[in-house]
């Protein structure tokens, strides 16, 4: 099943979408919003599937043909949104471009931060940024969507909470991180609110390609219409999702429509190495931090620029059978204008 | 203006409460929720205030006898949670214990931690722990609720953003929080379910002990039953709350709900130092970690334990002549039992 949410209201207007995103239908009177949804998931989603099925037969009623620049985020806002950084590879790069090690306990522990869930931008909302001194990057992410998660829930019931699947631009800060970081307390002005694929899809819609947690599947990632990058999101992913739901619910109760992220998609090299950019023969990148740290390696100086205003960034997920899965990420950086 | 909201579903119902916290009124016709009466407040608000005057003056129809028990926190969840730690006598006494110095850029540059608001605890609710090892403590605070606030705000702007005010727990696992800081992602596990007083007050109900964007009253904490800290909120208070809400906002909107916090309230003594117990005629504190530090520095070992289940947590804030503002969190600590 695809869900959306027009972007109407703080929360968005619950519709149903049909695979090949072309139609949709709205369903107030199952749930006004995704957030209602999810908070009564067992009881809703069977409604919300068979007018899916209905959708996809060209027999559901009141259809209409979905425009997804119309679209908020799944979740315009959200209670708790917290971000792994379950793929090493870039955990190592980016922490080599500060001169600092990865603790061998990184393999055992995720990496987790909590992020503000109250303003997330909409799929093809600009980044609106004060500053390009701040150092503005992308990072090219999935997230699950879970319904209630008891404390200390095991990886194993996890899995059961996972609802819906989507796409992450976890915009970041850069200039702003190290000083963060120096203080102790972790991210916060450094991690800007983040925008979400147009659609979420429940992990059956996945077919084969989510399997242990994961999505076996490549992220592409474009710069200004030239490709940036299209790592694989499954094998690098060294927790899986149910892996870092348990992780965010150690200690305490996940609400329904708690966001969980993976971290940015990055794969090493076939020589193990940190991976090459697209125009040598690699997958490239889902953020600018990696390919400026591995040109400072391979040629001793960071060359790509962080993004700059009026730049544009698209992320999106193709199937096997190059059918988009979530629809497209495509926002253009601005300077950000005080009213 | 008083508020708070009955423990009826995951956001409350609204309530007007007397400022002798004894009667209270239901609001549907105004607003079903305290999130709603926020995303609206300069339309709600002077309807909420005609109402809080006819209670004061016992004219209000519907009123009824109010059982602080029946009550959730204010914002039961949030969409933004976020506390600072500007009382930095406690981060000098908390990072004394880890033996790490603190920078001087830290008298200019708030801390600020990103929370989860998706499941708060009422304030009379057990706060329920999977281990007493966690070590856990309270952390008595106080916060603001914020309604939309623009990205970048200044600090003189951010001060008409502060609607409403009340107390917190902020429960800490000390013993998870050294692990985390060392990930260099902050804290995350070691920041469960936080619970808030039962009562938000608008600015003005605290009359001149709300000067400067500080409360100028003590905190007062209480532990199985005996004094264990009245420390003033004001005066240490390094950054005032207008100052912490423009620190959050530097690079991102913040949605209306959003609550930031003081962090611990904490009193030096009056020569300078770390301070004294109430029992050595001190002020006391309001988290078990500045205890145990003193009791380092003055005795060489820490003596006091970390929260135990069963033992029980009061924190309330009287003004001036001795009436309670926000009614009163008082928690009892127990063993969390997996469904």
């Amino acid at each position: 099943m695809k869900l959306a949410s027009l972007n109407q209201g703080r929360d968005g207007q619950l519709i149903v979408v049909s695979r090949d995103l072309t139609r949709a239908v709205r369903v107030p009177q199952i749930a006004a919003t995704l957030q209602q949804a999810i908070e009564n998931w067992d009881t809703l989603a069977p409604r919300l599937e068979t007018i899916y099925a209905d959708l996809n037969d060209g027999q559901a009623t009141d259809a209409f043909d979905l425009d997804t620049t119309a679209l908020h985020s799944p979740l315009p806002r959200t209670y708790h949104w917290a971000d792994g950084s379950a793929y090493l590879n870039h955990v190592q790069l980016v922490r080599q471009a500060r001169g600092a090690e990865m603790p061998e306990t990184f393999w055992t522990d995720p990496l987790m931060y909590q992020g503000g869930g109250d303003s997330f931008l909409a799929p093809t909302e600009d980044i609106e940024a004060v500053s390009e001194e701040h150092g503005i990057d992308l990072e090219g992410e999935l997230a699950v969507i879970v319904d209630d998660v008891p404390m200390a829930v095991s990886p194993e019931r996890a899995a059961d909470h996972i609802k819906l699947v989507m796409l992450v631009n976890d915009v970041s800060l850069r200039g702003l991180i190290p000083g963060e970081l120096a203080k102790g307390f972790g991210f916060f002005q450094s991690k800007p609110a983040s925008s979400f694929s147009p659609i979420a899809v429940t992990p059956d819609e996945l077919g084969d390609a989510w399997r242990d947690g994961r999505v076996h599947l490549p992220l592409t990632v474009h710069l200004n219409g030239e490709k940036f990058g299209e790592p694989e999101a499954g094998p690098d992913m060294i927790f899986s999702f149910p892996q870092l739901v348990a992780h965010a619910a150690r200690t305490r109760h996940l609400g329904a429509g708690a966001i969980i992220g993976s971290g940015t998609v990055s794969n090493p090299g076939i020589d193990g190495g940190p991976g090459k950019p697209v125009a040598d023969g690699g997958v490239g990148y889902s953020c600018l931090a990696e390919v400026r740290m591995v040109e400072k390696i391979l040629h001793g100086e960071m060359k790509t620029p962080f993004l700059r205003f009026g730049d544009r960034v698209r992320i999106e997920m193709y199937d096997r059978w190059g059918n988009s899965i979530f629809g497209a990420i495509d926002q253009q950086v601005v300077r950000y204008q005080p009213t």
